[in-house]
């Protein structure tokens, strides 16, 4: 019987123990995609309490809490925070064999140095623990980032961000973490969304000059992946919405263009040819720029109609699709590497059931003389716990080179959520450690030692930064 | 070296042992969902020998006794009641990996004392002593019930049953068990079916007038719901055959409905709408009724022509679907949300390929106020096994409240399965033991043993009859 | 801490231990299918280096190397065979994890003797080691299967071979291993591929009369049947890549087949019916020859077409595919046994995520007095890892009559690759071996002892050559 959640959780194994407390607990993070506010850091906000900073934007927390038939005025609505913190704290107990038990308990141990056990009993004392540490200097933003042995983060921001928040945190020689940006142009690609028009038109403000035809909007998002790539941009990042890609054809996407901005409504193929080509375009500007490409599918979004209306986007009622994605993926993949501009590309799918099959399809476009130029992206979102890491490891060992997987990011919007990485590491060590005792793997500690810090660290700086 | 099914039998360490033998093994079973004949109950019935009470209506038995090459004639057709069973204790050593080889020991233990591994050498002895205890007073069906620790039974019952023997056994002092019907209209909503028309007529006969449209079809499908909730009724129960849910149209499905009773081919088109309009508006009528929505998906039956033909429904030669079933599932909930009237609903996949996109799917409409609303079902007929069972509880426990599930059901004809109960509540114990003794849960027998509990019992009682 | 790849390597205890050195170790090898070239064996083909004969026609190794970064000149290009071996041992210790680490040692062990672990600083000297040994008389093609106990190896063949090395083989009395031909008709039923009309040029040029209608083709087809059956072939083979099979039609078919022939373009259910049409009929003549018919889906082939324009096919650009397959396969398989006409059938999916549910449909179409009549075939190419077989094999156990499984082929185009059914072996004994411990399976040595011989030899002997 071991400890709850003692310094060996997860180890299955000596072996595992030494990989973990011997190197990957000591090796920094590199937090390559994150949903972070790049002005909360520039700024080193300080939180007002613990549930601003823990519930205020977890949605991973929401859904359990709906789950446990809590009402939506303590989830999201206008209930005090301490009536919120002390909700999650009646939902905690019956987190049990859920990720966010061992979350909310790592994270209460790492940055609050609390180690009972959340619940109603003494949600109160936790609750008053919490809030005075908060308010000491070294618990804003920053004091957060520094106390996670945070190396690099790569913020998500638009095209038209100006990405001065980056900058002023360059700057700043109090603060050696580097926070660099990454592209994310989906609201000029998903050109059926109703606020289409007025991203371009936004779009149009901060290049200054009219956006009128497709190939105006070629030049202005070149124009601002240039000014990205001066900033330190070294990725993209696209939600793939749409499944059937067609021959690139920019006449057609003028067109196309020219209708909606007409207001016109557009049939399903107009849709495809406009997004392929823009895509593709993309693509190969990423491939010119030497970026990384990281595409997430299988996602469907606000699937909760009542929901979406009264609360908006991004509130925990999005979910994994279940239709076939590997002959869109291909046909993407392919029509790029014809053209040989094929960038490093990392596939994240929402749904596990993907994992071989993407797998398998990654090995179809390596090549070129990149170590692992394409990498299925760590268990992601609603697939990062134990089972979900375990399976996406298992697959990426059984069919690719698992030495070099670029390993874990957070893909958070809160700054307690490095503790993920810890999680991650645990687990790469235990399998690993468990190949060697079990005689499947050779007991070498330096071959074993090196391979845990690439997973941990050294193959995603190669890959993004190398 | 554990002994062969002992009394520790799936129990992997001391914890799992002791929430087992501590809570487990005592609880009741509430035995929500399956398709026992209430008549049998209401009589008593008794069995003329071991074959018809266990081989009798077992499809799960026939499909195994055809993959070994076993004749039909040995199986469902005119050999011997002796025969069958010679035969079936002929496959039996060959049934090792396979549940089957477990329930068979399991039924053989529980209900007739017998712990040798039934094989062509004691075949003859345990026939017969099988069969002399069959004529006892305490081996009917009532017997078999109370043996088990049941305490409540929920049988699947046609909207046409007038539920006579559901009152009898009600009104029957000496029989303490409660048995309430579920509804299932299903063939009310299959208008493609050749047995649609006569169906109805069927339908009008137990209301006391013509149907003849739409509205007078809803009008007694909604009196027989009424009437089953009168007799106790906390459930409904459906396949979902259909996959793409439309906005409902009654005047559309009005004439539908008329085309269809005047002898017209329908389009799909015509289908879809029919099902969709009928479908929705009893959805909403049992979130009125406060009542529990189970559907059943991915099923396809009857794939083997020549066997249906000559052996007809539910003889073995049904399978799963690999389908999507995300979007469509989405969006029948999506529509009863919209109108805030969607009912508690227990979603079962028959492909184990669906578990994570199910489970998430179900994050995204729990809510108001009701622990566990959106219920995925336990794994489920060709599921049931350890394996099968593992995955479900795992995928449960990673993505949503573990603590809330609601636990097993038979889905069985057979009134020997209660065993089933058996095997999944040692699964359960092992896997909260598992977590404990790893420390991925805290040591708290206190919380671990509730957690039990509930999955085991609390939860179903209060979610279909709290 | 058990010692990299031992003697009891995969095996978790002792009962597994006992199964595999006590009976799957000694049982010689049917390799019921695999890509060997039979002239190399009818000339005992000696091999210049250990390139040649390991990677010279290996996409396994291929994948990875370009997974590692390697430059195509060293993979498949014109670098030296000594070049290319050294690139390999470069990649070897960054395998870890991946089934190539332990295939790798394991041929290095069991046909060279080598129990180093192949890295740059030792390669040179296994590459001496190795070429030396090549040299000798006992290491060419037939020593290397002699050396592997194998008693019979399954070709895959064109119905345009001659078979004259099968008879060769056969004819020579020095030469005890059975070598059988399998039917691979695959190219008569691609109507759809470019080189589709120059194949009937060539067959019309082996049967020695003119193909000019779909009779005549059929006649064609059957002879060379006949033929291969009169040469000892039990097997047919099929890439099925096609899924929306119809009723047959022969005078449709006709007209499609002399289309083809006129040059004129197919639409999609011109190739349907054609290919449709063959199939069943093919089908129906493996019925009545009593021959197995292997069938594999999900396979999508050639994916990088840059690649495909350089390097060809069978390079390792195909992958796995992850659209529905149930219903297609279901309505081929329901055709045949509609007419009583249903071959013993294996299915192999490359996508392991189809597994239960392919177990599931082989239970629907078994019966007729043959054990295990349908097969889900062993986790195959992109799944015959440890992982992957496991996978498969539970699913098997799980759903199925695991003690009926035919087991293991290599499907290799490699003569060291007999290895992989040591490995299949030792996963199969650990499986049932853990079983027995776990108290699951009684530990009945006779018992599971001749389950293990069963999966590993009987099965497969009674299934193709009963």
């Amino acid at each position: 019987m071991r400890k709850f959640m003692d310094k060996d959780f997860l180890l299955k194994n000596k072996t595992a123990k030494k990989l973990y407390h011997g190197i990957a607990e000591k090796t920094p993070i590199i937090d390559y995609h994150c949903h972070l506010n790049p002005r909360e850091i520039a700024e080193d906000k300080h939180y007002s309490s613990i549930t601003e900073v823990w519930l205020g934007g977890d949605h991973y927390k929401w859904r359990i809490m709906r789950g446990f038939g809590v009402d939506e005025r303590y989830i999201t609505g206008d209930a005090t925070d301490k009536e919120k913190f002390m909700k999650w704290a009646e939902v905690m107990p019956y987190c049990v064999g859920n990720p966010l038990y061992h979350w909310t308990h790592l994270e209460l141990r790492r940055y609050f140095g609390i180690n009972d056990l959340l619940c109603p009993e003494n949600a109160e004392r936790i609750w008053e623990k919490c809030n005075e540490l908060l308010k000491k200097p070294e618990f804003g933003a920053r004091g957060l980032i520094r106390r996670s042995n945070v190396e690099l983060i790569g913020t998500t921001d638009d095209p038209c961000d100006d990405l001065a928040y980056h900058e002023i945190i360059e700057k700043d020689e109090s603060f050696d973490v580097r926070v660099v940006p990454s592209y994310r142009p989906e609201r000029a690609l998903n050109i059926w969304r109703p606020e289409f028009c007025g991203y371009i038109k936004k779009l149009s403000a901060v290049v200054g000059y009219e956006i009128n035809t497709y190939s105006e909007l070629v030049r202005a998002l070149d124009e601002r992946l240039d000014f990205f790539v001066a900033r330190g941009c070294k990725s993209a990042d696209h939600s793939l919405n749409m499944v059937k890609f067609c021959e690139p054809d920019e006449a057609c996407a003028d067109a196309v263009f020219r209708a909606k901005l007409e207001g016109r409504k557009l049939t399903a193929e107009q849709i495809d040819v406009f997004y392929s080509t823009l895509f593709v375009h993309l693509a190969k500007r990423y491939y010119e720029h030497k970026l990384v490409m990281q595409l997430h599918i299988a996602v469907l979004r606000d699937n909760n109609t009542a929901a979406f209306e009264k609360l908006g986007v991004d509130m925990g009622f999005d979910t994994m699709s279940d239709v076939s994605v590997v002959e869109p993926v291909i046909s993407l993949l392919d029509m790029l590497e014809r053209e040989d501009k094929l960038p490093k590309t990392v596939l994240y799918s929402l749904n596990p059931a993907h994992n071989e099959a993407l797998m398998a399809l990654a090995t179809c476009f390596n090549g070129h003389g990149i170590a692992g130029k394409i990498q299925i992206g760590s268990a992601w979102w609603l697939n990062d716990h134990i089972d979900g890491m375990e399976k996406h490891m298992k697959a990426c060992a059984s069919m690719t080179l698992f030495s070099k997987f670029i390993g874990m990011l957070t893909d958070s919007r809160s700054f307690l959520s490095y503790t993920r990485h810890e999680y991650f590491r645990r687990i790469v060590c235990s399998i690993i450690g468990t190949w060697a005792e079990n005689g499947e793997a050779p007991n070498d500690m330096e071959l074993l030692g090196r391979m845990v810090r690439d997973i941990c660290y050294t193959n995603t700086k190669e890959y993004f930064f190398g």
